[in-house]
């Protein structure tokens, strides 16, 4: 028996971190190229749900870290589609804006997916459109989701090669485990999408040579599912820093694995960031 | 030991001819309700490619059958993107065009994605473009590509049940395999993209209980991957009549299986001409 090789321990905060500093780089030099011109991410919030209004602080607090800014636009709870759209439909038009972020989720009343789709594709910094969407999915220029973009960039930050790789995702939604399925088969892992319908979830994520929760429900994969092995990447994050996967043991046997906070989180601020800044440049 | 239940046969050729007869209908309906205005698919052919000109024809001959027109527009083998692209602005702009159909493969010196990507979303009727294919793929209203959503059409007609069942694509192309992929998911099967660098495509075709051949090898995927009561889709054609997909004694242990031809070509040009014929509708 050869010794286990020890698992990679998956440091999104670290990597996002560290990643700041040619980010800040990068804005420093757009700046002296535009006279002084501040790359401004635009995020909308609806409502006043307490965990939505703490993303928002932070992806600002982020954007002035690099020396962007952020102009956050809040609505009221009882806001319309129609609110939203003519909300983003000034952002679309303002100059001085590069990225736009509608923050997810959106109260009830609204459309969130009529409103994602009004995002100016140039703008859509956070990945959320159909179109974007569409374009990343065929190998086309586009900025990608920002959580599944951001795990892109963690895996290949560790050097992990994904091509031949068993991927299953845990879960299908428009701006997680669908994008991330493409991104994961664009590169040449062979893709598994299971979900809600899926009839025996457990014998799915044993096959799984990499496994991703996006499911959005705490400690749903049992860590007995999991593979000795295995590329553990986790998406969810609940209350009491808990995540879509139960993790008990699996640090032992696993290959890599993210931590919960502090793993996928920390890169979709950063991916967010990148992406915006990356708008400004084209835009210059 | 029960005995084995039948294979249908999904029996495209069928399926589409008995669709030509309520096509009939909608488009006399149509044409009474617009003034005798006829529905117009106009296909846009690139260079001599026999197959490619037999396959228009046959587009323009399934068009007239239902009272439709069709109007092919020819280049030459030289045609540059350029050339493309103002014949495609050109269509865009034709009031009298209600679908566009840029016929696959073009020569290799035009960018085909750029091309597709240049139609008009509501003339898209091929549905090709990734705007399209990201409207699909999160559940928006829009043209699928012809072939997956003919493929569904079929299983459809069949009451072939998806939710659950777990399928596997071989092939990942942008107008077959990712759409094909999204409306399986979409459809609750829980799906696996395979392809070239997939590590052990026996095993992964072992597990499906809906396979599908979209692969474009002759004969790539052997019968006996396949399991018993399998429900088989070959979307392959090549020379004498063989697709992807061996199928010999298949057809006494599997659940479903498409014939080649007679299966699923059939169905991409029932879509075809149905999805303009819907493009003509909204127009109106």
């Amino acid at each position: 028996m050869t010794a286990p090789t020890p698992c990679i321990l998956l440091d999104g905060k670290s990597v996002a971190t560290a990643n700041e500093e040619a980010l800040r780089q990068r804005v420093l030099a757009l700046k002296a190229r535009t006279g002084e011109r501040t790359p401004i991410l635009a995020t909308l919030l609806v409502g006043d749900d307490p965990s939505s209004a703490t993303y928002v602080r932070m992806k600002g607090n982020a954007c002035r870290r690099v020396g962007m800014d952020s102009r956050v636009v809040t609505l009221d709870a009882r806001a319309t589609t129609a609110d939203v759209l003519r909300e983003i439909d000034a952002l679309n038009a303002d100059e001085q804006v590069h990225g736009i972020l509608l923050q997810h989720p959106v109260p009830a009343q609204v459309d969130e997916r009529q409103c994602f789709d009004r995002i100016a594709i140039r703008k859509d910094v956070d990945g959320v459109t159909s179109h974007g969407f569409g374009r990343m999915a065929l190998g086309q220029p586009a900025f990608g989701s920002a959580t599944p973009a951001g795990i892109m960039r963690l895996l290949a930050h560790y050097g992990i090669g994904l091509a031949g790789k068993r991927a299953v995702v845990v879960g299908r939604s428009p701006i997680l485990g669908k994008p991330l399925a493409m991104m994961l088969l664009n590169a040449d892992a062979t893709v598994t999408v299971c979900h809600s319908k899926t009839a025996n979830l457990a014998d799915e994520v044993r096959r799984a040579e990499v496994i991703v929760g996006a499911v959005g429900r705490p400690r749903f994969i049992r860590g007995d599912w999991i593979r000795d092995g295995a590329i553990v990447i986790d998406a969810g994050y609940h209350e009491g820093g808990v995540g879509d996967i139960e993790t008990k043991g699996l640090f032992e046997r696993c290959a890599a694995l993210t931590p919960v906070p502090g793993g996928v989180g920390p890169m979709t601020i950063s991916t967010l960031i990148s992406q915006t800044l990356e708008a400004a440049e084209r835009a210059a």
